[in-house]
């Protein structure tokens, strides 16, 4: 961890411009999103075992699992029929259709991938609590928070394709279970994360006015970096010698 | 972690006695209650450093600080005037009342005992994303599942006067700020645990008597357990040398 990455977000006293607000968004992902993450480092870098993979692939299915519930959550909130459309395409890129497989099962091609048992992963019986009870904090956050926050909080998105790009080149060199296959989940998101995460810039620039929404927006963009950083951290904290594993999760088979 | 603590708990096929429901009940605390873990041993053993001690109580203080919304939310779902009542007294001892202090009034003693600024421990600025999480999952837990199950994850409480104990032992022998006054929290807890925790018991064996709702009592304590080893394995992930400080959680002065 650096210094940097411990700053704080600065307060907002007058109202930012469009291009200031986007700044400190950015200026959020480049300090605390996920990618800095000790975990993130071993798990690109090849240095992480085949039952850390699996435990990070187990866990990070509920966060998968979960992201339609949270978006539809979004809408059902909305009164904005346009909206409303619009981040449908979300359910439809997760959940899929008819002939066109969603993210999620593309998530357990890759939990195949890494020798999970599917019904075991799809149980999530053997879920570390602390991922259960970040991804419920982040369905929470959309389900009661303004739906500006709700918006403002998937820009963790805007970050994602450097990261996912970090994964491909690290899983398919590293680990022999990279395969095109097992990585589809990754190869199709960069395009959708860029789509979305444009059309949610897009409206929080142009709703957020005011310092008060504009502060709502920033926290809102932190809450969900840390969702991200407290799955790592657990994941680091049971997986990574010494292991801490809690009572009933996940325990690798090496 | 010991085998037993990974040991699953068993599942139910026909209806247990009040006694054998009461006995799985315990087993769940002695296999899986947070006094076993690594953290609880460091802090009560006087193996914590000033700093650890600080970020226990402040990322407690949250906790304690929830604990009345928790309740309230229970007493808004009830529909039975005399366990509304009886359910009120817990409002009474955390919140206090004229002419008696509370236990959070009681909390922020210790964490002023323990040499932190009383406005940055309400401010909550310095929380571990992950405690967060933890304890808002426990409050949506009390606000969502059935009443039965909200009363049974209360149950931890049937096994905390013997970690208040180890507490206040512990803490008296091996830390400067051990004094009567930081520590009246603790001293003043058991009776009142020993009471919430016999009358939740006591309505559990009553109202829980199919399989099923059984399993449900178990899982709710189970969750509860989760809900408190979280917390600490946060904090020993943060804290405890190699540390790894989330981004914007308290730093140790040290």
């Amino acid at each position: 961890m650096t210094a940097a990455v411990l700053q704080a977000t600065p307060g907002i006293m007058s109202p930012l411009t469009a291009g200031e607000l986007e700044a400190r968004l950015r200026d959020i992902g480049a300090r605390r999103y996920h990618r800095l993450h000790p975990f993130h480092h071993l798990l690109h870098g090849g240095k992480c075992t085949k039952g850390q993979v699996q435990a990070w692939a187990l866990n990070r299915y509920y966060y998968q699992a979960m992201i339609p519930q949270k978006d539809a959550n979004l809408i059902a909130r909305c009164d904005d029929s346009e909206l409303r459309r619009e981040w449908r395409s979300r359910l439809v890129d997760h959940d899929g259709e008819e002939g066109r497989e969603g993210g999620v099962a593309r998530w357990l091609k890759l939990t195949d991938g890494v020798g999970l048992d599917r019904d075991y992963v799809v149980s999530l019986r053997g879920l570390l609590p602390a991922t259960r009870f970040a991804v419920d904090a982040y369905v929470h956050f959309v389900r009661e928070k303004t739906l500006l926050e709700a918006i403002a909080s998937s820009l963790t998105e805007l970050f994602s394709p450097a990261i996912i790009n970090e994964r491909i080149d690290g899983m398919l060199k590293n680990y022999d279970f990279g395969s095109a296959d097992t990585l589809a989940y990754f190869a199709k998101r960069p395009p959708l994360a860029q789509r979305d995460s444009d059309f949610a810039l897009d409206h929080v620039k142009r709703n957020a006015k005011t310092p008060d929404a504009q502060q709502t927006v920033l926290k809102a963009l932190e809450f969900k970096c840390d969702v991200l950083w407290s799955m790592l951290d657990a994941l680091h904290h049971a997986y990574v010698t010494p292991k801490h594993i809690p009572p009933g999760a996940f325990v690798p088979n090496e």
